[in-house]
């Protein structure tokens, strides 16, 4: 058995296999081999709760792991993280543990790398400006991965808080500064350049819209990263009325979770006809997508076990080869 | 985060605080204190299951846990368990993982542990003589389970292959020679020695009756610790009928899985209002236990994810008290 701390997981793994490995992941689910069963939540009475999401998938080379969140609000009170994650792999041909891995790092990993299988498949293919919406837990990836995937010379960063916004521009100069050849710009109003991006990622838990549907021009992609609960909004619906593709990572997870999709849809402001597909129909092609620089395309995702069972796997299987991380007996 | 295998968990724990430990879950149960969700099963085609079993209790000092266990039958022909087994344990107070723990050893004791409970609340006082069958990867802790809560002089040993038997004892004497003073012989039949003895554990995955329930005299324990399935069975049928008491691990499990008890109920050779309530009812004195030495007392356990928890939880706060295991940052 492994321990993998994130130092170790940035070791192996870099966005852009992860990006690969989401695709990977996308594919199997769409195509029907990853069993994914409803998680199972305990609540700590007073405290908070746990999640527990296992996962399989299968054919050649089957994987099998689960991944445990808890949510408790008042940690950062302690001063620790309010939504505390760790993975389990399991070698799927033995069902023996093989590693223990930092959860909290491969969601961020992970979830910037499924916007940036998105974005890789769904953005025009010269894009060049960005927008940013937020700067939470999950920003840092979030940017990776759209600079991994497009030659991006100019990035936007909004925040409700603006000082947050200009932190986050600085940290992100220094993370990247060997990487990307990217200038990071912070802007008081998401709505001054949405019109002049290519590509828009909000990565919020907005109750409604961050940023005006009516302004986004011909050939925009929009990802909706945030939003995982049916109060939360982030998409605008007149984006959601003109793009000409809507792309999920998963159907039955975007239905059930996405409030910027649920809502408009319980108010018949869209319809389930208006969606395209999910994104590993995508990367196997039984479906396209773009089909000239002047299309909006939007990608919504609210994650699913898959993901992280597959690039957890990815991860334990790099470990090993180079010998990275704890080992235990 | 800690690591801790089977060998950091005999430095933390005995038997007989295992034993405790199983009454205060076993209580916790009964009280309805434990939340106890049924396992997500996930099956990796041609190869295996993994099996994932969390659970919380609630009170004072709530735990949270979960244990994965894997069966794959196929293992053993690669030198490898066939029914691997993990436990993780959450701080219930801030739902962070706190320690990884040999789910294979946690298991055999707390599973010794029980049976332990069960011998010490209904077995007679001074009890001296034990009958042990079955001598598979659970046996040891049986053995040591009922040599911790009585005085035994004289233990027979037995299993189908009486060489397995023989190697058994003396691997128990070895095990145990500074801790009890007490004979373990191995039987070619073990209904030479039914009516000779107080307490007979039988730890098998027979599909019949282990024993002839016929020669059991009053004032005998048996303990049923294998029969975790629908269609096995070691408690006979003609015990069950002259028991003064029988009690189980949960009601629920074991009306759910033991085949000793299905299948006389279903034949209607016994009826639900034979069982007298579960251990943690004899824990919480709710319910009475043995009346006097001529009772024949029988107990039944398929297990509960509530024992792992409990138990793991005494380890890990056991071993951060002593500074064992392997610390992972």
């Amino acid at each position: 058995m492994r321990y993998l701390s994130a130092e170790d997981i940035k070791r192996v793994l870099t966005m852009r296999d992860a990006i690969e490995e989401d695709k990977k992941a996308l594919k199997l689910y769409s195509e029907g081999k990853a069993d994914i069963p409803l998680r199972t939540n305990l609540s700590v009475e007073g405290y908070g709760q746990g999640l527990y999401m296992p996962g399989s998938t299968s054919g050649n080379e089957p994987t099998l792991g689960l991944k445990i969140v808890a949510v408790y609000p008042d940690n950062p009170k302690l001063g620790l993280p309010s939504v505390p994650a760790t993975m389990i792999t399991q070698d799927a041909k033995t069902g023996i543990v093989n590693a223990i891995l930092d959860g909290t790092y491969l969601t961020q990993l992970r979830t910037g790398a499924v916007q940036g299988a998105a974005t890789d498949l769904l953005a025009k293919e010269d894009a060049k400006t960005a927008l940013l919406i937020g700067t939470g837990g999950q920003a840092l990836t979030q940017l990776e991965a759209m600079l991994t995937v497009r030659d991006l010379n100019l990035v936007y960063i909004f925040d409700r808080n603006r000082e947050k916004a200009d932190d986050f521009c600085k940290k992100a100069q220094k993370e990247f500064v060997d990487k990307f050849d990217s200038k990071f710009v912070a802007v008081d109003d998401p709505n001054e350049v949405v019109a002049k991006v290519d590509i828009i990622t909000s990565v919020t838990t907005a109750k409604s819209a961050t940023f005006d549907g009516e302004l986004v021009q011909p050939g925009t992609h929009i990802n909706g990263v945030g939003a995982y609960t049916p109060d939360m909004c982030e998409i605008p619906v007149s984006a959601l009325k003109k793009a000409d593709k809507i792309i999920f990572d998963t159907l039955d997870g975007v239905l059930a979770e996405a409030g910027d999709i649920i809502q408009p849809l319980e108010k018949a402001l869209i319809k389930k006809t208006d969606f395209d597909g999910e994104l590993g129909q995508l990367v196997n092609k039984s479906i396209k997508g773009r089909k000239s620089d002047s299309d909006i395309t939007i990608f919504k995702t609210v994650g699913t076990a898959v993901l992280d069972i597959i690039v957890a796997d990815k991860i334990v299987k790099q470990a090993s080869l180079q010998n990275i991380g704890t080992i235990l007996n």
